[in-house]
């Protein structure tokens, strides 16, 4: 994994590209094929050719442990067919283009210019010359798919509509979905390009129902990465699961088969809420209080009382004035300590939508969790902090979905081959 | 001008941080900074430690033929005080903290840490860890500006909300501003936090009027940079104007005070169009009628009939099915042959701002062009594109606003300096 960001126009910039057009029609189109193709075997930027391409197949799905990449591009669907066959045909057709992009490859081989001049382009294009840029594509289901195609008996007991949680405030429109593609990638225009290829060859059969970017990701999936900051400016995620923890990640966030639907064997269930952050009201509030809220402190991220970020959360420290860490601090509440051991992997996103006809921003964090139960795991976390969290007078929950993503894919599966084997 | 993005966290991640964290209070905060300043004379990855800098201050304001940056936040603000003292205190204040963010620093000396813990952080701290990232911070005036504190004979007479276009389809909620910042950056994290920290400081003053963020920059502002790609998967803007040529900026981009108000001097026309694209419209198309459409090739860019992306544009070239370029071809109308020499200093950025409640991706480009007057560049233009343009079937223009934007200041002054002299 590269520890650069592939700049959009970088390689284009150098002539080269790892992106690769195809059946080349035409003579322009024969030009920038030969150019494209002789870039392929040559470094871009500071990347080698292959430095920034996620193995798209594997034990289970790419873009829960990867390392998390910097940008995100987030799409619910609604299934508008009743044909069991033509959604399946639809899933392997986005299997083949996804496995395609990941590669930094255009969606079909003929691409945006190699169709013939009388079809429309099968690639739309605005990604030629961009690196693959780690892009992972992720696919979810969500409990409305178990209402149609004859699987009501595959459905996940643990996949259902969250239950409504104190003070949520919840917009349909950017909630639910019968399924969801997570799109992250170290150049937004690359994540921006397969979801909007996924969602155009998905036409007639699904319907976009909502979708999100996310301009920062706001947890480190990996010990190699550092712990990024959200919204609010503090380090987000300092405890979270690891990739590098293969045993955690075993107990937290794979599904094993033995007490889930078998197909589920190896995936994980996705939770994802917007969570709108009032972020003119927290602006106002003292380093203190903010501290206080959090449980930690803000330049460093450490435990209030101790000085480095990960030290060691201790719950019953005190101070001069009681408990270091407030009864209702958020890293309280949210820690497996205070939870009977509940841990999930965080994977979420910074994002600003424009502003919100009040004269504030429009901003917040896109909360995306992976974990093997979200009855057992999410729930009981989100409980305990929609009671009392401190956090609470300075954020919104806006949305909500979840999604059970089916295990990696060995060669010749598909996404979501053992659901409808 | 360094042609490596800056990952979010590469800095952090190494330990190393061009962000200063100055006034540190406590040991935590003590340990943040010792490591920040000692990372502010190292190397973030592959840029130097000053590649990733725009100087502020200059005969014009950054961001305007600054080589383009990848990423955007762009805000319109209301003026919400009657005070004129209160306003230019607030543009002071504005200008001190935008050179200090431009350099990487933290808003304000003591910073999102060093305040003191019973005062709101002077800075939010999302940037921590974060480079500088080529931010820059471009001011523009709108014509509600000059309504007020007694301005009415300041107001230059090119400066007036757009005249309606036909087909125009303006939300007003989308349109407009007494006054504009634009934020362009490598690092999106860095954007917004600059717009979020000048908004926040601006609370009592202005208020969020709509902002709107960019993630793919659409056009070059410097022969250095290789043409991007739009989100209809054409290169955009490669006749675009570029920095090494200063006598074109002085011709067409360069407010020459001889025929404008004096303090417009060295200033320059910011007009902003919100486009939405119906993508799923355009994606369905042949590609011999996109090619049609636009103009030019889709792999190369070229003009219809030749084969490089900077061949001259012939507008009488003939195939042996009439012209090659057609008639109402978007890049004949827009060209500056047909259009008596206008041009303009294009700088836009495509955008996806989720999807649009009924199945499509609200996406599109955030049109952006910089010119010595809108009355007589743009308004020709975009009246001969409104009327014939191929490609009006394809997009909306659904936001609208023109801002003056002052020259580029000298040591000690301050945005609008030259307006409340």
């Amino acid at each position: 994994m590269s520890s650069q960001d592939s700049k959009s126009t970088g390689p284009a910039a150098s002539g080269f590209s790892r992106r690769r057009l195809f059946g080349a029609v035409g003579a322009g189109a024969a030009l920038v094929g030969v150019g494209a193709i002789a870039g392929n075997a040559t470094a871009t930027g500071s990347e080698s050719p292959t430095s920034d391409v996620v193995e798209f197949r594997g034990d289970h799905q790419a873009g829960i442990v990867t390392p998390a990449q910097d940008r995100m591009h987030f799409v619910a669907f609604d299934i508008t067919t009743d044909s069991r066959e033509e959604f399946v045909a639809l899933l392997r057709k986005w299997t083949d283009m996804a496995e395609r992009l990941t590669k930094g490859e255009e969606t079909f081989e003929d691409g945006a210019v190699g169709a013939g001049e009388y079809k429309p382009p099968s690639d739309t294009g605005e990604a030629l010359g961009l690196a693959a840029s780690s892009l992972t594509l992720t696919i979810g289901f969500g409990p409305g798919l178990f209402d149609r195609f004859g699987l009501a008996d595959k459905k996940p007991a643990s996949l259902a509509d969250l239950q409504h949680f104190p003070a949520d405030n919840l917009d349909p429109a950017r909630s639910g979905g019968d399924l969801c593609i997570q799109a992250c990638a170290n150049d937004p225009q690359v994540a921006v390009h397969a979801i909007r290829n996924l969602a155009r060859v998905g036409f007639g059969t699904v319907s976009v129902k909502w979708s999100q970017l996310g301009f920062g990701r706001t947890s480190s999936t990996s010990t190699t990465q550092a712990t990024p900051r959200n919204l609010f400016g503090f380090k987000d995620g300092t405890a979270n699961l690891k990739a590098e923890d293969p045993q955690m990640l075993d107990e937290n966030v794979w599904v094993d088969p033995a007490d889930d639907q078998a197909w589920m064997g190896g995936g994980s269930y996705l939770v994802a809420r917007r969570i709108r952050m009032l972020i003119e009201s927290w602006d106002r509030t003292t380093l203190k209080e903010q501290e206080r809220v959090i449980g930690r402190s803000k330049g460093t991220g450490a435990p209030l009382g101790l000085t480095d970020e990960f030290d060691a959360l201790d719950l019953d420290s005190k101070g001069p004035d009681g408990p270091l860490i407030d009864a209702d601090a958020h890293v309280r509440l949210a820690s497996k300590e205070e939870l009977g051991g509940i841990q999930i992997l965080r994977r979420g996103y910074n994002f600003t939508d424009g502003s919100d006809g009040f004269g504030h921003l429009d901003a917040g964090l896109f909360f995306i969790a992976y974990c093997r139960d979200p009855l057992t795991q999410f729930v009981p976390l989100q409980l305990a902090l929609a009671r009392t969290d401190l956090l609470n007078e300075y954020i919104q929950h806006v949305g909500s979905a979840v999604f059970a993503c089916p295990p990696g894919l060995g060669e010749s599966e598909y996404w979501g081959s053992t659901l409808f084997a």
